[in-house]
């Protein structure tokens, strides 16, 4: 790699686009940043960072150009009259998979190579090694095989495919679990109220549980796969909706609405009163796909 | 302890109950067994069990009776008429913390100390080493004392207190989280399908990050005991009701249903608007306790 390699352009400094910046001020890259409001641009000066007047000028310094912007919208108009002719675009604003597909379309009708990205990670675990941090990217192999390095600085680098949206799609599926796995905190948390039982040491309890419990997802995706939902089900469908009974009922005994849990528990229901009942939940996927 | 340490009585012998009577028949107990079709008893016969032909010869072969049964009604039915004088109930039916407060009061009247159990396995992990497997027991510290080393054999024993209805409400609590957790999965792997990414390849990213996402319970902990929902907060409510937006826009281009996280974030709007914008989610428990 020539001495290019150790530039980049990160364009938009909020929280998540200054720590990027600093990861890579950090490792030694030659750093121009550029900001909507010139101010952060100029805290970074300090780390070495060479602050761009305008947005042109901070595509021109880097073959490698990263966006960190607040929306797909912003992006748009943030690179609305700049060439970017030869460029290496990575963008890891916040998008959904059908923006970043037409981001990408519309980088490679203005000639540069288009990768989207999707930060697992909050700002603080940016640059810390063994953070656990790390960027789904998807879009052009050739540009993530071109900066394979640099892009492994700020976390871990994991391309998922061609398909400019994948990275996205991930990115807003593990996020939608982890929205699922909170309602369930929520809920258990509430359940313990009014109660002695210390939260920290419920916590620890449902973390543990929690945990042990994730792996349930590897017998989900063997399902789906073989298209058989019964395969390795030790307690099925009927057993479950049982179960939710006694969930629901505690639940009204506790004083706490259930509301959080009993969309998924009335899909159970629909499939199970479909005869499916010595399956496991797999078949609730089938019918949250319109 | 004396010999009577060494018996046990198992009543109810469904797929449950009898991986628990195997484990201490594994063990070396004597172990008395009942179950209201005889035929699952004599199963268990060539493994060592003894036959109760009436459930209170089974009661009156051991000082510790463990009940596992279908649901709290039956074990009032099937006890009615039983002297339980001097006996060592523990409870293991599946029941709500009401039901459990009740019945250890009931059996309390009628001269039983009283234990009721809150068992976190399915029952192929009964009985196995470091299988995981555990069971929450509340009510009567003297039982718990007296039978510690013979509870601790078809699985982990973990005493919560003397309210004899923590067990349960323990048992519901973790399982309610892991339907929420359950939800999140499956919107999730709903989101996933048409890509052209196997589901067990998803699976690993999932279950890496629901593990890794799982310790949030910690935090939101720490914002109940202090009082302070903003404590250690990174994310904050308004930027994950900003981030739900690319949540619910992701799963309409999929065509996915939002029906299992929008209740979810129909309370953090809820909250957002009360102007809790720099606070976590922990403030969505308030909203669920009535």
């Amino acid at each position: 790699m020539g001495h290019d390699a150790k530039k980049v352009s990160v364009l938009g400094l909020g929280a998540m686009g200054a720590a990027i910046a600093r990861s890579w001020l950090a490792s030694g890259y030659e750093v121009t940043v550029w900001n909507r409001t010139v101010g952060r641009a100029e805290a970074l000066v300090g780390e070495g960072a060479v602050v761009a007047g305008a947005v042109a000028e901070a595509v021109a310094a880097s073959g490698l150009v990263v966006v960190c912007l607040l929306d797909d919208a912003s992006v748009g108009e943030v690179l609305a009259d700049v060439d970017l002719t030869g460029k290496d675009l990575v963008n890891v604003t916040t998008s959904t998979p059908g923006q970043a597909r037409e981001r990408a379309e519309w980088a490679g009708a203005r000639g540069a190579r288009y990768l989207g990205g999707g930060i697992m990670a909050v700002p603080p675990m940016i640059g810390v090694p063994d953070s656990g941090a790390y960027v789904f990217y998807s879009g052009s192999p050739e540009l993530f095989a071109a900066h394979r390095e640099a892009l492994a600085v700020p976390a871990g680098a994991r391309y998922v495919g061609e398909d400019a949206g994948l990275a996205a799609l991930h990115d807003v599926a593990l996020l939608s679990g982890m929205t699922g796995m909170f309602a369930g905190v929520s809920h258990a948390f509430a359940l313990m109220r009014g109660t002695e039982v210390a939260p920290k040491e419920f916590a620890g309890l449902l973390v543990g549980w929690l945990t042990a419990m994730a792996p349930y997802a590897y017998g989900v995706a063997a399902q789906l796969e073989s298209g058989d939902y019964a395969l390795g089900v030790t307690s099925n469908l009927a057993m479950m909706v049982e179960g939710n009974g006694t969930l629901l009922r505690t639940a009204e005994e506790q004083g706490v609405s259930a509301e959080l849990l009993s969309p998924l528990m009335a899909l159970m229901e629909r499939r199970l009163a479909a005869g499916h009942g010595e399956e496991g939940t797999a078949g609730v996927i089938d019918l949250l796909s319109r």
